[in-house]
């Protein structure tokens, strides 16, 4: 069957990357024969925890829109394989997030559930249900039975779906799970009084991680905050929370015309703002200065393995200061959709 | 032979687009007869004034990496292919700088030199002498005897070369046909004394204009500049003016950390001197909110001609705020290499 070579094919190509990456792997040949066995009795092969732990990194290393990719040696892999409940999908979550928040040293952390596992539905495990990012998922919520999300900046429940057609269980997230961070200004008292506050672990729970021919819908993963991913986009974006007017008015700037660039200074001060608080609650986040100065680091870094660093221009880039960051002034490996492992885009979590 | 077919399939390409484009056209069939017989006696073809002025027209519109194409149909096109001396040359461009500048209502103007004309050596028709981006230009001018050049913001001499072997000519612009503006600050009376200052006209001179399979590649063309040019990029990159540094100690910012923001903070303020200051000195200038508005509005104009509206995002998207532009939140159609007529670059002004 087409199906099986093709899995077959891509096991082949990952177990050599493998064992040519990680010397101490076992030898490849021994290793592929015992998954083509195992392919040709079930259709799929399990991956060793290594295995796993090494496929989930690589594909880390191999997001093309990533700046963060430094330190993708050194992510945590949970192997969460054995888990099958709801409520154990849930459970694991949950403890993904404190593992993650570390007391607000954040970690780099990716929870590999099973390939048959149950799904998530959410976009990341936590996100406000006032976010009109997110309204489709608070609405589901609601229509299965949660009652929240009257209030700003309300944590939606986790929503967890055992197959395409059955209902999905909500479980709303512990208190000591989800760190959050209200927003003030090192200079302005009153900006405390625009009640904007953030989570400190931003943890993608809407991507495929493939690899060597598997696919694993339900992996979540975490880095920490670049603060303009709060500051110039999920706080200040039209179609998201639109917060530069109140801001522009709090420190009294002219927006009568774009020309006073009323909308630039709201974004410094906006951005300002939550470099200063998560610094403030002692929770790891990065400016977009630094953060460029590392990717270039992590293409130095690779160019001494002989690795090509694929690389989305216009992902990579900052959305503040663009052109005043290291990042900005240079040409990268393109990106290679065909590229495995990967954290894959899904049109939903069942396809 | 293959350059005659090269040229004569380009010829009728762009005369059926003409055409098409233009009912007042004359019929293109008997053109291309003219043509045809023009290229097989003499190897090319000579372009109506008003082919010309079309070609030029939609090789601006056809500028991916443009956000000013809103007023693509308004170009004045200059027909100067009657002018092969040195002196007619650098006297046409001076007078393209009077004719863009008005009085500081700026034109966009295109003057196009026969193709065998002599060649501009300059990067644009005004350029600072102290500019790093130039120095190799300005190292050239005093190799050919210019005095100029060292103090600060010296306006460089037009360099105009007959063929590859002989010296350049050097010419000095003359005072009224460069407009600058030296910068000031709307709040901060202390601005002007960092002494920074920047002309009005932007006048690219380092572009081939193609046009139906004849190259042009002595066509000096203007816009107007967009703030952001000026006050993120020529004078704030570390390899051109590099001046944020400066900025920040006259607003006494704390520049002990990135993360204070002073870089950011810093390009707002010179930004918005540069805006302030052209506005003051009633010279044509679009912010980058505005100008990424009048791009949304050039794309639907043309959609409204079901034509595409190529465009390359890591250009079109301004170098600050650039995530709460218009711009920044779509895709666009590809840019198309092959596209023609156009304006191309090239390795160096006789390749
Ligand atoms: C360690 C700190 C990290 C930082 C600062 C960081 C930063 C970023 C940023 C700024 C983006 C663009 C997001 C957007 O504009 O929506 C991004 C995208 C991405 N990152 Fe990271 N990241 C980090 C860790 C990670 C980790 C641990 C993984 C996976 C294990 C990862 C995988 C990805 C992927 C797959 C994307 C593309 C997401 C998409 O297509 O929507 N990143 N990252
Ligand atoms: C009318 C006002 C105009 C504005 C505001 C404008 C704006 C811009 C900007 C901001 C860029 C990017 C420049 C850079 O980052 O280096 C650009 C590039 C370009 N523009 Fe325009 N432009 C205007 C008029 C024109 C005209 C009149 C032409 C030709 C007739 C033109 C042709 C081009 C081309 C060919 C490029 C690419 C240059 C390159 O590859 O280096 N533009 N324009």
């Amino acid at each position: 069957v087409p199906a099986r070579s093709g899995i077959l094919a891509a096991a082949q190509d990952f177990l050599e990357q493998y064992a040519r990456e990680v010397p101490a792997a076992p030898d490849p040949a021994a290793r592929l024969r015992a998954v083509r066995a195992e392919i040709d009795r079930t259709g799929s092969y399990t991956h060793t925890p290594d295995e796993l732990a090494f496929g989930a990194r690589v594909a880390w290393r191999n997001a093309a829109r990533c700046i963060g990719r430094l330190y993708w040696n050194s992510l945590i892999v949970r192997d969460l394989r054995q888990f099958r409940h709801p409520d154990d999908i849930a459970d694991q979550c949950f403890e993904h997030l404190r593992l993650a928040t570390n007391g607000g040293r954040l970690r780099p952390v990716v929870s590999v559930f099973a390939p048959d596992a149950p799904r998530l539905l959410n976009e990341q495990l936590v996100r406000y249900a006032d976010d009109p990012r997110v309204a489709r998922t608070a609405e589901l919520a609601r229509a299965h039975g949660w009652k929240g999300g009257e209030g700003p900046f309300e944590v939606l429940p986790l929503l967890v779906q055992r197959t395409p057609d059955t209902a999905p269980e909500c479980y709303e997230l512990p208190d000591d799970a989800v760190l959050e961070v209200p927003l003030t200004h090192p200079r302005h008292p009153g900006f405390g009084s625009l009640g904007l506050r953030w989570y400190a672990v931003p943890a993608v729970s809407d991507m495929t991680l493939e690899i060597g021919g598997v696919r694993y819908p339900t992996a979540p993963f975490n880095g920490w905050y670049m603060g303009t991913e709060i500051g110039s986009r999920n706080l200040a974006d039209a179609d998201r929370y639109d917060r530069l007017a109140a801001v522009a008015e709090l420190f009294g700037l002219d927006t009568a015309h774009p020309r006073t660039l009323w909308k630039d200074r709201a974004l410094v001060e906006l951005n300002l703002a939550v470099l200063h608080s998560f610094a403030e609650a002692g929770v790891t986040m990065a400016d977009h200065h630094t953060e460029s100065q590392r990717f270039l680091a992590h293409i130095e870094r690779e160019a001494r393995h002989g690795r090509p660093v694929p690389t989305d221009w216009s992902w990579i880039v900052p959305p503040l200061s663009s052109g005043s960051t290291a990042v900005f002034h240079r040409y990268y490996d393109a990106p290679d959709e065909a590229l495995r492992p990967a954290f894959l885009r899904r049109a939903d979590p069942w396809s």
